[in-house]
């Protein structure tokens, strides 16, 4: 079975996070960093599209290409600054305050597709202006064979026409609850489910954090625990890293049935669980096969139980 | 195998309740009331402690005895009146508003153990004063099997001392997550948890309403969700349905080992599930074996994945 090739867009950037553990200073960050080195535990095909300035480190990006991540479509503007964005979480870790948000690069991003990155099977399309979304999956001669989107209230927002004309192009589309119940209107997730997929996509998972995950097509729904874990450090990158092992896992397997979905949210959850137990990246630089066995063999414990139904 | 005998003891009351869907008159309530019905569709051996007023209807009372709940230790003080309570849900249906609380026959509980009820195996004490709660244990002549105690906030803030001398008495306690929080001072449920189990009992049930609930068990940890409703007409009683659930299962298969437990926490996920459907215990009333068996395959549908794990 040959690899299947997987494309990730979205934004590599710098960070400065806040939490009531700690803060730091500028950091590795951006949603197609934690996108691709989460999708690099399943396979090595993956090909990267972003902009960064000259001030992103170029260690940075050979530690990518060393887990086989292509960077042929990370431009990098020699003059400019990367995107930056800076933000202190609250107590309970769920919500947060920015305090900075420094487009810089990306306020003219031009998303170039490398001839090489033609015919991909797998687009997944970090949280990004839905315009440069479209212009990528516009830039592809053939529609890869599953297109998975990430967005965010912010688009709902400020580019609400893009935002549609995207939703109905994709396969996946993935927002956390608030973003479900205001694209849709409606606050039973259940209720919002149905509403988004009636826009375009065949597929919705809203993203809960530390209250896991909902997986809806059709009338199916597949849920997904979080973790409990005993301290969540840092939660940025979290829907990032999920959004990773997930298409990771389909890219992987090359299976893009319901109950390999149901599969894929579990590593997904998975590698989301790493990453929130440091500052940024730094967990997600260097799992181990096993270490990833293992927590998927918790996630069984957690949620595995047997009872026997008379039919 | 003879069937277990369960002792439920709490509150059989009036509520009145508003919610964004409607509002009721006085209709019927208490933890003691939906943890019994909702036991009642397990095993038909359940006896009750509590007390109402001259005011609480009898074919109430007839129809708990036609469901197989013996009353002889409902105490009926026909010249006071019941217990009541009034609340009013926010829209996200998790918080409410209590308007009123009228202690009325609770005031002066003496919870009198008739001597059929000697020899209970399971007790589940529902949420009351504690001193109630130890009044009742003291009175039975030998500790049953498995105590079950559910609590809530107002004790932890009012009578700590007794509470505190109640969870070292008991197996399982069940909380909500706030609860588990202000109980333990910590706010990652995993540490919190370990800190209640510290304090007396071996089991600890966190609930979290439409996020599901935790049991934890020394290292172990089980999570099962609440099943995505497109609407939730009616909060009250949940957890308590889910306590009646949960122990009625127990109480039927008559196992305490984790695996049972862990059944047992799925089919009080899907009692609560049906009460939620209406106001106060309409949906409780008049279940079907498979209207429960089919709402226990889509909480098997739900979570259920298969992944094939190299050791």
């Amino acid at each position: 079975m040959s690899e299947s090739t997987l494309l990730v867009v979205g934004t590599v950037a710098f960070d400065a996070i806040e939490t009531p553990f700690g803060k730091t200073d500028k950091i590795i960050g951006g949603a197609a960093t934690y996108i691709s080195l989460a999708a690099s535990y399943f396979g090595k095909k993956i090909n990267l599209i972003s902009v960064v300035g000259g001030d992103f480190p170029k260690q940075q990006i050979f530690a990518m290409n060393e887990r086989g991540i292509n960077t042929d479509g990370l431009q990098i503007k020699e003059n400019e600054k990367s995107f930056f964005w800076s933000g202190k979480y609250h107590l309970d870790m769920n919500t947060r305050d920015t305090l900075a948000t420094e487009l810089n690069v990306l306020a003219n991003f031009d998303p170039i597709v490398p001839e090489a990155y033609q015919n991909t099977d797998f687009l997944m399309l970090g949280n990004l202006v839905p315009a440069v979304q479209r212009t990528v999956l516009q830039r592809l001669k053939k529609r890869p064979k599953l297109v998975v989107m990430d967005t965010m209230n912010f688009w709902m927002e400020t580019a609400k026409a893009d935002l549609d004309e995207m939703i109905k192009l994709v396969d996946v589309l993935t927002v956390n609850d608030a973003e479900a119940r205001e694209l849709s209107g409606e606050y039973s997730l259940v209720k919002a489910a149905k509403k988004i997929m009636a826009m375009g996509p065949r597929y919705l998972i809203i993203k809960k954090g530390e209250h896991g995950a909902l997986l809806f097509h059709e009338n199916n729904v597949f849920f997904a625990p979080a973790l409990p874990l005993e301290e969540v450090f840092d939660p940025t990158g979290a829907g990032d890293s999920f959004a990773g092992g997930f298409i990771g896992y389909l890219a992987q397997s090359n299976d893009i049935s319901f109950d390999s979905m149901k599969r894929a949210i579990i590593y997904g959850s998975a590698l989301a669980s790493f990453t929130v137990e440091k500052f940024g990246t730094e967990r997600l630089m260097n799992l181990s096969h096993d270490e990833i066995e293992n927590r998927i063999q918790e996630f069984v414990d957690l949620v595995q139980f047997d009872i026997s139904l008379v039919d």
